[in-house]
Order: C-alpha cells, then sequence, then structure tokens
C-alpha cells in the first residue's frame, strides 16, 4: 500500500502544503526536548516555523527504560507532535520526514519526502547509540534511544523467558536467563534496578518452573564507578544499592566482543546470555552537510550562541551541539536540561537574528545545572542537587519522581503516569507484558 | 538474536518443563473468551491444564477498534495470560506457541516449538478473516482480528495524513483521505463511526492543511441492512446515525476488487483509497487434523457437548465451533457470550469425562442470548435486549459503556479504559496517535 510512493515520486514533496510566508522560515530538525522547547518560544514571534522528525510523536526518553521494563506503556511517554505545538504556534508546520543532508549553498534541507527551503536551520537531532564501528555488537544489541527500541527489548527480554521453558540444558538454558547491561550511567544503572524488580517481584510468578535465584543481571562499566558524571556520593550509593538487591556490578571492565550469545570481557571473563543492551556509548547525531571539520564524535561544532561553525543562518542545539567552554572541554554533558536551556537562549536570540532587537542583544549561552539524579528502585535514588546537596534514599526516591511527573508533557500523561507508579509500587507487579510483534 | 532456536532444534521442546502429573492433561489452543473461561472453570478439578496461544495476552476484541481509531492504548485492552491465569489454576501451564496440526492417533498437538502429547483437546482458536480466496484483497486489505492488525491499521491511517501532506493534485491527494470499510457488521459500523469522530474532531486540527469535508468514509454492505443480525430497528436506526453523521452508507453492493488504490463495486461505483479496511467475512481457524469432513467455513462440526464429530476426547467451543440445531442451522453467532458460555458447560461437563460424576449428568450446551449492542459514536448506540427490548440513544450508549467496562478483565484495566474514555468524551480528543514501526 505504501507503492505510490515509488510510484510517483516527482509529485510528493514535503513542501506542497507548506504555504509561502512574508515571514521567515525556520527549519527545526528533531521534535525532541530542544526542539519542542523551541517551537514553544518562537511562538510570538513573525517567522515560520517548520519541524521536521522521523516520528509523529515526542518521546519523554528518561522512562524508556519503564517501558522497555512493562512498568509503562508507549503511549504513556509519548505526545503527538502535532497535537501540543499547534496550539502554541499559528505559523507552525509538522513534516514527517527522515533528514538525508543539508545543502547550505541552496539553503535546503533533503529529506526522504524531497527538499525545503530554509532561512533559518537548528539543527536538534539528538544523540544515538554509538558502537565504536563493532558491527556484530550493533547487530547483536539492543539500545534504548527510542520507543521502537524500547519495545523491541520488553518483546524479547519476555520472550527470552518464554524460550527458556523449552530448554532443558541448564547452560543454554541460562543463556536465556541472564542480562548484561554494558554502562553504568543513568540509563544502565536505572534499567539494572528495573530488571532486578522484575526479576523478584514479578517473572518467579509468571514462570514458577523457572529459578530466577539463577538468573544473573550483569552492569559493566568502563571507568571506576557507576553514575561517572554525578558525585563520588552518588556512584558509591548508587553501586550499594544495585549490589544489596542482586546485580553483579563490575568496575574498569570492558566489553570487548559480544556475538549473541557469549559477552567476552577485556578480563577475560565470558557471560552467557541472549540479551545485551549497549548503554555504554552515545554520539550525536549530525546531519551530512554541515562540514566534515566541524563534526566530532557525531555532535556538531556550536560557539556561544549555538552558531554552527563557519556556517550563516545554521544552528544546533541540545546533544548533537558542541559547545566547549572552561568548565566544559569536552562539550556540555547530552542531558534534557541542557537541549532545553540552549533551546530557551537560542528562542530568545532569534529575536536578533530576524532584526526585532540590536546585535548587542545576543546573549550567550550559560547553563544552570539544576542537579542530577538517577533512580535505582522502589525507595531508591540518588540526587546531586545544586549548591552541594546531596542525598538518596526513600527522599531522593520521591524527588526523583516528582521531578519527572511535572517534566512530562501534558494533564493527561501526568495522571497516566502517576496512576501506573501507584499500581506498581502497591501490588509490586509490572502490567504491559506484553509481546506485540508486527502482523504476521 | 533468535538464531539459536534453528540451530538447536532437537534441544528445544515444548513439553520441556511442563511436569508429568497423575492428573489428565488438558490442552486448550487459544487464550480468547473461550479459553479463558475454561481455564477458569477447570481450576478446581483434578486435572493439568496446558494453555497453547501464539500471543502472551488475551485481546478483549470488541474494542480493537478504538485502538485502531486512537482512542484507546494496546496495553488498555490486552491481559498478560501468565498473570491473570496463574491464580486461578494451580496445575496450569501457558506456553507461547503457533499449533501447527493434531496427531489425533497419538494424541499430539504438533506446535512450531514441538509436540505435546493431550488425554483431552480443546480448540478455541477462534476465527480469522476471511477473504474468499482474493489474494490481492487480501494483501491490500486491513483487516481487524488482532492488537498487531489494529496497530498496523491505525499506524496506516495517520501515515496517510502525512502522506496527502505531501501531494497538491486533487485526486492522488483524495486516495490518501478517503476511507473504505467493507462488512457493515459490528466492526464495520463501530469502526465507521469512530473514524467519522475522528474526522469530525481530531483530525482537521492536526492537519489544518487538509479539507476534511473532501474526505469520504464509505461503508458498504451486500445485504439490505446494517447491522444484519441485529432486529431492523437497531439496523435501520445505526444507518440513520451513520448517515447523519456523514458516513456514505451503501447497502445491497458487493466489493469487486481492490488493487490498493482503487476499491471496485459489483455496481460499477469505483472509489480511489488507500485505506480499505475487510469486515465483510470471518472463518473459522480450524487446526489441521480434525478431519476435512468435520470442517465448514473454516468451523469444526460438534454436537451438543462440543465434541468433535467423529473423535474421541477432543473438543471445539467459541466461534472456531460449529454447533447446528433448529435455531441455528448455519450454527451459533460467532460471539463472546457464545464462546463463554459453551466454555463454562463443557468446564462442567468436564466432571463427567474425568469420571467425577456420571454419563447422566452430561449437560447440552444451551445458549441464552443477553442481547446484541453496538456503538455509532457518542452518545449514539443500540440495543437488542432480551424479551423484545430494543432501544438507543444515549441511554443504549450509556449501557454499552457499563456491558463492554464490566466485561474488560481486570480493576486495572477497567480503571484505565474508563479514565480514557471519559477524556475522550469531554476533550472530544484521542491520544494515541503514535505511529510506532518497527526500529530500523
Amino acid at each position: 500500500m505504501e507503492t505510490v510512493i515509488e510510484r510517483n515520486p516527482v509529485s510528493q514533496q514535503i513542501s506542497q502544503h507548506i504555504p509561502e510566508s512574508k515571514d521567515p522560515r525556520i527549519v527545526i530538525i528533531g521534535g525532541g526536548f530542544a526542539g519542542i522547547e523551541l517551537v514553544a518560544r518562537l511562538a510570538n514571534l513573525p517567522v515560520q516555523v517548520v519541524l521536521l522528525d522521523k516520528h509523529n510523536f515526542h518521546t519523554f526518553q528518561p522512562l524508556l527504560y519503564q517501558v522497555a521494563t512493562a512498568g509503562l506503556g508507549p503511549g504513556d511517554i509519548s505526545s503527538p507532535l502535532r497535537e501540543f505545538l499547534r496550539n502554541k504556534n499559528k505559523n507552525f508546520h509538522f513534516r514527517l520526514a527522515t533528514v538525508e543532508h543539508i545543502d547550505h549553498a541552496a539553503k535546503n534541507v533533503i529529506t526522504d519526502t524531497g527538499s525545503l527551503h530554509y532561512d533559518y536551520l537548528v539543527i536538534a537531532s539528538g544523540a544515538i547509540p554509538n558502537y565504536f564501528g563493532n558491527e556484530e555488537l550493533q547487530r547483536n544489541a539492543h539500545s534504548l534511544k527510542s520507543i521502537p527500541e524500547a519495545l523491541e527489548l520488553r518483546n524479547s527480554m519476555i520472550e527470552n523467558f518464554e524460550k527458556a521453558l523449552l530448554i532443558k540444558d541448564e547452560e543454554e538454558l541460562q543463556k536465556f536467563m541472564n542480562v548484561v547491561i554494558v554502562g553504568a550511567g543513568p540509563t544502565g544503572v536505572e534499567l539494572a534496578g528495573a530488571i532486578e524488580e522484575l526479576r523478584r517481584n514479578v517473572l518467579p510468578k509468571d514462570y514458577p518452573e523457572l529459578d530466577f535465584s539463577k538468573m544473573q543481571i550483569h552492569l559493566i562499566e568502563g571507568q571506576d564507578q557507576v553514575l561517572g558524571a554525578m558525585s563520588d556520593f552518588a556512584g558509591r550509593k548508587a553501586k550499594k544499592y544495585l549490589e544489596n538487591m542482586g546485580v553483579n556490578v563490575q568496575l574498569q571492565d570492558i566489553l570487548e566482543s559480544y556475538d549473541g550469545e557469549t559477552a567476552v570481557l577485556k578480563n577475560g571473563d565470558a557471560i552467557n546470555t541472549h540479551c545485551l543492551i549497549w548503554a555504554a556509548g552515545v554520539k550525536g547525531n549530525a546531519i551530512d552537510g554541515v562540514g566534515i571539520s566541524n563534526v566530532k564524535g557525531g555532535r556538531i561544532a556550536v560557539n556561544h550562541f549555538n552558531e554552527v561553525t563557519g556556517m550563516q543562518d545554521v544552528f544546533a542545539i541540545g546533544d548533537v551541539a558542541l559547545m566547549l567552554d572552561e568548565d566544559n572541554p569536552r562539550g556540555y554533558p547530552m542531558l534534557a536540561p541542557v537541549a532545553i536551556q540552549q533551546a530557551e537562549n537560542l528562542g530568545r536570540n532569534f529575536e536578533v537574528f530576524i532584526g526585532l532587537k540590536k546585535d548587542a542583544d545576543l546573549k550567550p549561552f550559560k547553563y544552570f545545572d539544576k542537579g542530577t539524579m538517577a533512580t535505582i528502585g522502589r525507595n531508591k535514588a540518588v540526587v546531586d542537587a545544586p549548591f552541594g546537596i546531596k542525598f538518596g534514599g526513600f527522599f531522593g526516591w520521591f524527588a526523583w519522581m516528582f521531578i519527572h511527573l511535572v517534566s512530562i508533557i501534558g494533564f493527561r500523561r501526568k495522571l497516566l503516569v502517576f496512576s501506573n507508579w501507584l499500581w506498581n509500587y502497591f501490588t509490586y507487579n509490572r502490567g504491559n507484558r506484553f509481546i506485540i510483534k508486527k502482523k504476521n
């Protein structure tokens, strides 16, 4: 039913129904935290905004791990982009498109459905998993940067236990029960905690035939602490939480290879598993055409106004932007607050770019670090708050829930997530244990 | 990651972790309304129950059309089979499997993961779409019998509007907006009403560039009334509701062909559309090995005790069972209440089959028709209640909601569906407008 696209490629054009406007056109690539914040910030300016994304919804990425572990459904953390942006901006247009490259000389974005002219271009394409060129690993590992990836991990994890039931041989069976998570950043730590809670509270009831004391959850980290970007206090506390729960935390070790059955570590250890989740590296999702010299680790070099080096009228914000300063010699951390604050600042600066204010009003980006947090499980979280305040435990866990709830877009979605959390907490259950695959 | 299955086919066996039991083993194929009711009914008998299904969840099929039209999420109407059955029956085992055929001589069910011995076999495999051998139609049409099919329809419908935005040519554009539903049974009628409400309340806000007064929704029916299985009153009223809303209802017409772009009807009409939903025919999902002479329209002939004709210890219940009597010369209607009542009766009769009661206690199936109903849209439904009582309108709609809510399994799911309905009703919105596809 999609054959027409191929049959009449000329007649289909992304620009067909985007009206000509006397206002300059700002094209934004990506509807993540940075992209949607910028759309909101541009609402009252005389500009036409076109947002491009390959999904028609915004994903609240910090809770993807709960979708992967059946605590939430995909709809609980996704917001249709057309819906919540349409009220903000009258001259706003969304197009479902995958960007292929930029023709900066002609000021065109080339997508899978044709090319679109821009007056200003903002690249907010986020980050993608970085397998460092290891194709075998990429083929066999799970990652967790999008809703489809989270659902695939959920399907596969549950299916592995169904498959374990078909096997008598202990070693073969074990492969379907073990889970290896590589990378102990927030994603790895939160995932390890959530899978551990599945192992303890949910799976033994679902699969009484299997012995879950034999299920191993490994968390492998190259650095010498978990949550390396957080404080020593947070790292030590999180590690203790995880180990007390039963997660095998292995620091200062690196994954050498993974063929889909055995994960081999640098220290020589081999762990049999059909489920390996790669959370050890992401890179910027740079777009072709911004100039090779501008790209490092997939991130696009920008100045303190988020202008891409050497390109007029092109900006990058969020995870994909590489902004260096004294405190951040390797760029700002890839975090939602940085993305949102860059979008806020760029939104303000656009008043200068489109001539409403004078050049002197241009403001460089300044990051206000409101702190970082990670949850490990029920009643367990670690928080590095501003002004050196650090805490954990129940109060940290409560703070984590509160901050995430208020950050989710829309009252209905807050209510859905909150009611699911209440349910999960009091029943020790996870209600979304579905294997939903494509129709066959 | 699934390669091991192929590599070691011998070592993987569906029967590996199903314990030997002194009690007879009842294998049930299918976790629909009939299958899950039977599991519950067998809870207190000295039997071992093994339920097989290709999905690990039960689907509340009457609300599939709301998943397809973004009013509910897939998790709202799906229940993990392991979860809600495990408490009912101590000697209960679920296995994710696709049944390939039955070897009745050896009393084995052969599945995609090996073969399983049964003492008693209950086939409750439901119904599947019937395209009457039209392969072109099958390839191009949507159907609505499962969660993956509902999600595919949802993805495709939303994507069609995104594609319409790429096209200027009026006729080409129209193909992406029009919807044709073939078959005006409950599924067709409820779907037509729900899509009409999308057209009126949701889509114009999402796609202000498109003219939704030009979007056509066609409902094609071969018989001379919609809801042919219900009363004249219900049929006339439903047709009037639909036409007042703006649906083109075309009775006494038949689809001749559909190539993915144009639906040609017997009367010569041609409707351009990329979205055709086939709701005009289902057939029983009979299993190979029950004897060709027993199968008619995919349904398996059974006597009044649901015993498959000419086979010892093999039963069929629900949509797949063809039980004839004077009132139902072509078999009972394929409805959830029939399925549930047959499972109840068979559950009772199993006390005789396993020797707890004597043959004289065997009870033939007797259907108590509690009535049928269909909803057309907000405040609109038709109800044929027992004792010749017929009504519609707001009260019918309220009754429809009440009956469906109490029928959904589990308190949490009732709450989810109810809160979604409240939200949809008061906001005129549908919150699940996501295009979620496989990771690419």
